[in-house]
């Protein structure tokens, strides 16, 4: 870490400085510049206690971290590309993978309809939510258990891999039972405890990001995914909170190249809640592709209007069709399958 | 609701939105205006589905809620303001309650210090964090239960009333036992299950706003624990994340008067995780006092310099006696005790 | 504009509003609706005076506006692309159009090297900063005068056409002299005076987004330009203020169908401001391609590490060569040569 | 500066940094930390040129500056309070003073009504814009030299000293020959040939933060003004872009102890603005006096809600008058007069 300390400080109050940077398991480095003094305090950052304390002290200017606090999610740690494997789809790698389905789970008829129309259009995982994180307790929360079972039941007859969210650690069990990839939202991106309770079922992770969360601390939050002994970790933008209220969130897809610099693990954008708008969706898609994304998880119901959720942001069964058949030309342009 | 169609729609496409308005349960009524068809949609819309899937439709150009989603929390079901009392303490009444204590419970010698010395300047509940949500894996977690018989210890010495957070499901019977304030913390703002789980303890509820919650999303989140059975709730201000890096985060204490007028529920300012340096905490304390707060929630520490989490940011005991100290004219001025 | 009064309000309150409405020019049109009464006032609200004072009120709840306030740069008054010509290139049709060159005009041999080897490796036009807006009065505020000479010779070297910024009405007629493209920073974008005696110059115009901008208002900020007799203006993103800190800031790229949608007008994308980041630079002009950008603005220099302003965004002309070459996939794919 | 290099760097590559930082007329300092190379580069950050091109260096991770940037607005070369005189009154000292009148001057009745009754209500300086920067080009832009003649009308009627905004470099002389402050508004605060052409004239500033401006951007616009020999600077928050909806803008009051911190000039808060609401505006004023500020500037209009521009915001002169009453005992805690 590095210790700026004030200008014009005695030779008494750097002295402390040093000593307690000692005692915390550093050891000091001074530079004298030409109006502070820089101290250089080495030591490993992730195995001793923050020097961050010291900016309480009257005469400590800021302190700067130098290491990166991620480990595990590091591609320092394994330089090659991780590839999860669901079912035997393989996401990070080669193949283009798409998720598709509805946001809610409704209905036999609305699953089985749509499962069947994104499996002829090419994708290979079927998205669907059976317990809903709502804003308001007066909204459609998902039909749970039930929701699951139809997940189940459009698995079987469509041999699509299934992805639903996980909200409580008291469903644990339940959703891991039934789902191929377990997903957690971006209300719960920060709530560590599910995050190590769906860590240790061993299941495949989509994280989305959360609503204000800052790249270091996505990443650390999968660190707990990896450090609970669970390596089959994906990344998920999905559109961050700004003051721009034309869209619902703004799409940060320059995370696409951020994570695959930062981590070796996959990067899947969720242009559905990033857009809110199922007509700006086509586009994401594409410049999502254009910029290396390892797959896609996109909200689709057979009647948009009628959905029982976020109905302004799901495509129509036919809009689908036709920007999987316009995601081609893009998909072969980077290299893709 | 409102809906407005585009400019130059055809009769046709009038008449199919008005037809879906009306299968949703809604009463239309057309309003032609200059240049756009208005359609206002009579109907309660907190027991209809929104109408905002209609957007979707390509003769729609927006949709406009004109209700308010929160029905318990709101001032309007509820015109006095709530009080709620924590071993005889009264919050949202005429006195103004201070809790402090330090971020985490780490020993016996410094929460029991720790407490006695705010009591004496005049606190009347200890705050400690037994469970600590933390960034990353690798740093201090919390003592966990052995935090909590701490701070049971710390109330029996004193009599101070205890507040703590809860962050996990699986912890809601074991820290309801020790707890007489269950504190949910900004990234669990959304974690809609354990608000729940919190609410049916039916201990009081210290809300605190999300990092990027929006202030009608908090009185959702609020409303869960009163539709849940549990009218003890206050909200907890504490920053939200914008762009500006001086300070950790960005404390609104415009949140006071909007809660005020929003809501009859208590409001509580968290100057210490706003402010994230304990050097603006005291000017806060001021602000917060000055624009109506009902009570401060402070970080304290014996020696901050050495904390195991969050130092940067509390503020020792003397700079605490010296706060409340200089608090008294501002309370007074605000007409509390 | 649509008027929602208070829930119970009187009739004496009503029919006070419904006075206002009517003196203020708008034909008021009553909904009575389950708990509030709604009120539609018919008029043209960009000719007729704003009904929002009348929050003011306190019987009234909300104002909510329903036209959108931009006229000229609407696609609703222009359903065709418009195409903006410079020195023959044309900038928002079928062609792919790329202006790339340094941040500033530091020296002849540094803007001419740049020049030939961006013409060669496929740009139309040369961007270059003669004057500097800098954040600090400490930092190099650019060549002026010579540096717009430079600007002019480098064409004459190469045939390229010239984009430079503008800052300063005092030096409009200046800068118009020399440029074929006059540019408009992030933080002039609302700075309408400056937009005024720029448009009057009748060049074409580049806006850039300002750092905090909503859609709406660089809308609007174009209609300054509009309408002051100016139809040659293209809007160019290059990335918003947000709470992220990885990147200088958040490129959002959803504008490029946003933009396409509500305007007539051609969109740039500027990644290099965007990401602040030269290694992200690939990878956002691919995302821009695929996404439907009419163009790209791209900070090119000989050598990025010596460059006298923002050198850490700035590519080689080795690696700009290699981007052009990797574009071209991309622009097949999206239907551009 | 501090560079940090890459985990593994080869001796080459970490002699090519040392070489360069050494050419940019920095002394290099090296230090071997656990896993990275850290440099202290020792030389004044302010008369040199900044090392953060060296991130653009394949084997360079990070940069980071030690220094402040901004001198002459900074408390270290200036410990004692500035105190700006403005016709006899004194912004910065013990008394707390009071800007206060309408958003636009509209007509002599209005403005000259609002003077006298905020000058018995206690302000000392009468606000009101003459030329108006508004978003869009349709809304009304202001009486122009009409306007500043009304001004000069009230100044001579009632004593008091006018403050009024410059907007454009054209209007500097004119609006300099009859103001007492000239405002610099919040979309021109990085308007930096303005902020010049303003100081010049030598009369006091006000400079309002920009919409999305950092701390530090706002100290450095402000050191444009001193390095161009004006010191009668005051810092105006008026409140920063987020997310919420709910306020137009969010009032950050934590710059109040920042400023205060950080540099020797007085600040001011502008609540009017910031809440966009009159309702909100007098929970702010308290917060502000209480939390240190030099002065407040409010925006009060004798009927709101017939003003010209922003009339939600603006309070009535009774509403004035109360509020006015209201803050004493608040001045009077915070040892103010």
């Amino acid at each position: 870490m590095i210790v700026v300390l004030k200008p014009k400080v005695s030779r008494k109050q750097e002295t402390e400085v040093l000593k307690e940077i000692r005692r915390l398991g550093y050891k000091p480095h001074v530079i004298r510049g030409v109006e502070r003094i820089v101290i250089g305090a080495i030591g490993d950052e992730r195995t001793h206690q923050s020097l961050e304390v010291l900016t309480t002290w009257p005469q400590v200017e800021q302190v700067m971290p130098v290491q990166k606090r991620f480990k595990l999610v590091n591609r320092e740690a394994h330089p090659d590309n991780s590839v999860i494997t669901v079912r035997g789809n393989l996401i990070g790698g080669k193949k283009f993978q798409v998720m598709a389905g509805p946001c809610s789970v409704e209905s036999e008829t609305q699953l089985l309809t749509t499962a069947e129309a994104v499996q002829k259009a090419g994708a290979t995982i079927l998205r669907g939510g059976a317990f809903k994180p709502r804003t308001s307790p007066y909204e459609f929360q998902g039909l749970g258990e039930k929701g699951l079972k139809l997940l189940a039941k459009a698995r079987r007859a469509t041999g699509l891999a299934i992805i639903t969210e996980l909200l409580s650690e008291a469903h644990v069990d339940l959703v891991a039972e039934y789902t191929d990839i377990i997903q957690i939202g971006a209300r719960n991106a920060q709530n560590f405890q599910l995050l190590i309770a769906a860590a240790r079922t061993g299941k495949p992770i989509l994280l989305k990001r959360g609503l204000s969360m800052k790249v270091e601390e996505w990443l650390l939050a999968g660190e707990y995914v990896l450090a609970n002994g669970n390596s089959n970790l994906m990344f998920c933008e999905r559109g961050i909170r700004t003051f721009e209220t034309y869209t619902r969130n703004t799409l940060d897809l320059s995370t696409i190249p951020i994570v695959k610099k930062e981590s070796h693990l996959p990067i899947v954008i969720d242009p559905s809640q990033g857009c809110g708008r199922a007509d700006l969706v086509i586009a994401s898609c594409k410049g999502a592709v254009a910029m290396g994304a390892d797959a896609l998880l996109i909200e689709v119901h057979p009647h948009p209007a009628e959905a029982w959720s976020d109905g302004a942001q799901q495509v129509s069964l036919g809009q689908f069709a036709q920007l999987m058949e316009e995601l081609k030309p893009f998909i072969a342009a980077a290299g893709r399958e």
